[in-house]
């Protein structure tokens, strides 16, 4: 079924209708009627359903073409708001957003996800709280809720799976904890799945495969094929952040292998490299690479390099029409961007650099909480979801 | 929509009843008027519509629950045909299947890719015109020709691009050319894609994602997820030949870069190295294996374990749940394998090995021309086809 048509020969769900109604497909009754095939009292049935579950409003059409105005339908984006939350090792952004993905309330707080899952998700639960507060008469109307965590996530049941910086959290059951407050459907997956979920529906809507490559105190990525995230197997596609550096044999990574990306060039390996000098965090890396301080450029520099060689491999496995570079150290910009290109363009077959774009993530440090609620409001707007919501209607 | 159940809403169509009869989930009137929730007479004029075209056949069911014996519904395999062709480097394997996959003649035959695109497929046409004589009265029923190439495909349009070993193709409309002769779709794939896409059919229905690592002269790989190709932006995805391998800038790769896996660990680097022996084909490097021949098997070992780090790469980024060997140095059987597993456990985080199944092709040569005939009863069966065919009926 494409998307401005729906299966000729049954009637239209009311998910199907609110599908052609949110796409601007439909702006009329007498728009469904011509899409569906289905007869006038049908779509009004349809339309009635909606209309009381406050999923589609009808306003008066200015642009009239003669005889009497018809009704304009819209889908509405405050009939539900969803909670969102980012969590990174040190930072948690929060925020509630509407269906149509605009920001309601939202804010950056610090929060060590080593404190393990009952601490945080204490601090969670009492932060959605006072968000949803904000949202005043609305707050009845939660319909999920989505995480991002900074470690692998068996996305169908929302465990991590043996988390590195995540000491306590490994099966835990981070659905259930919070259902325990909020009674609503709760989603987690990685965080730079999100990051990557986010980036595409925002800034690259129709284009697919795209890499969303987080170069922070770790290095990681998150792949969108068709508008969803790629899990693999078990949620750990992505991961590559531990793959093997040609010439770097004497580097040991934390995972017990040596030579790993990550224990070369992730932000932990530029502090160590940059020490001498004063630096102590990826920000430090940051500013004097932005101060134009030669040894910092060149250790972002080599490092792009280094990220580069890994990506020419992820460019000849998975063909991405377009690769994203975010987390902290991508900050320091060209330089590490410079350094990633080389790499790739050096060592890619033709035709997988054709028409590739590798560039910096637009939706910066708002990429993963984006990606956060689109998961939620995919899944509360999931056909599925909306006609149990509006209930069976014939 | 679930694979055994219909849209709740609408009726079903033409399709949606094949495809509960193919999968066995319907097997009488009674069962679909259940599964669909349609109107007794409305099942059977869907029923009508396909026995009309032949899909649908009804006969006897002898273990009838008491009451007057209600008849199966069983889908036609024969009420089509689909041609086939897997064509390597110097040989093309051809076939006939009916739309069960089963087949109705197959041959393998010496054919020559670099003879360039007029020869190659005016031979090809010229034996799926002899190959359906074979089918007798059947001919008339052919619905589609399915094609794998050794070299990447444009799958939209059917076009290959830049393929290496491929003089004269680069660009050639496939689909178009041989359409002069049968007025049918022609379907176009690279070749180690159709081969993952037989291999998970067959053996690994449920089971995604399936890398198929092929390892002849040169080496490629097809992805396999949810049942379908991975192609990427392009149709590159799984070009993994030309990953640079650690520690071999001094081979030189016939794409003009320095240590490609290819250069090092294909075919023609093993009988290369085996030279001296009297290696002067793949063959002659599989039959040293076999014979125990040390330095053979060494050579065989260590590429194993070159394409095992590149792999350990692929396992990091996509979290495949199956790897398969095939290609002609798989023949070589447990010495391939344990250096390509060596390398795979000793680079990979946990998570992505845990269930990890590293495994020879089942389907071995025939893996190919199974991918080419299952992709091209796909697209005869899907649904819109199969209600194109039959036609609407409300």
């Amino acid at each position: 079924m494409n998307a401005n048509s729906v299966d000729r020969l049954g009637s239209a769900t009311p998910a199907d209708v609110l599908r052609l109604i949110r796409a601007g497909h439909a702006r009329t009754r007498g728009d469904l009627q011509r899409l569906t095939g289905m007869a006038r009292s049908t779509v009004a049935q349809r339309i009635d359903a909606l209309t009381e579950h406050g999923l589609v409003v009808t306003g008066q059409d200015s642009v009239s073409s003669g005889g009497r105005p018809s009704s304009t339908l819209l889908f509405n984006h405050r009939a539900g708001l969803v909670l969102s939350a980012d969590c990174g090792a040190t930072h948690t952004r929060t925020a509630v957003f509407d269906l149509g993905l605009n920001v309601v309330a939202e804010e950056v707080s610090d929060l060590n996800i080593a404190d393990g899952p009952v601490a945080v998700l204490n601090w969670l639960a009492a932060r959605f709280t006072e968000l949803l507060m904000t949202a005043g008469d609305e707050a009845h109307r939660l319909l999920a809720i989505g995480i991002g965590l900074p470690g692998p996530v068996e996305h169908a049941t929302g465990k991590p799976v043996a988390p590195p910086i995540m000491p306590g959290w490994d099966g835990f059951d981070v659905p259930h904890y919070l259902q325990q407050t909020f009674p609503v459907p709760v989603l987690v997956d990685n965080d730079v799945n999100l990051m990557g979920l986010g980036e595409a529906a925002i800034a690259y809507p129709h284009v697919s495969p795209l890499a969303f490559v987080k170069v922070g105190t770790g290095i990681g990525c998150g792949i969108i094929t068709g508008g969803r995230v790629f899990h693999g197997a078990h949620g750990a596609a992505g991961d590559i952040g531990h793959i093997r550096v040609t010439d770097h044999h004497d580097v040991v990574c934390w995972c017990g292998n040596v030579g790993c990306l990550e224990a070369v060039a992730g932000g932990k390996a530029l502090v160590a490299n940059l020490h001498e000098s004063g630096a102590r965090t990826n920000s430090d890396v940051v500013d004097r690479v932005l101060a134009g301080d030669a040894a910092a450029v060149r250790a972002v520099r080599n490092a792009g390099r280094e990220i580069g060689g890994v990506l020419a491999g992820l460019v000849s496995t998975i063909n991405p029409a377009v690769i994203v570079l975010g987390g902290q150290i991508a900050d320091a910009g060209q330089y590490l961007l410079a350094g990633v290109r080389e790499t790739i363009y050096a060592r890619s077959l033709p035709l997988g650099t054709r028409d590739l774009e590798v560039t910096r993530s637009r939706l910066a440090d708002r990429a993963g909480i984006t990606g956060a609620a689109m998961m939620t409001t995919e899944h509360v707007l999931a056909a599925d979801s909306i006609d149990a919501l509006v209930g069976a209607v014939r």
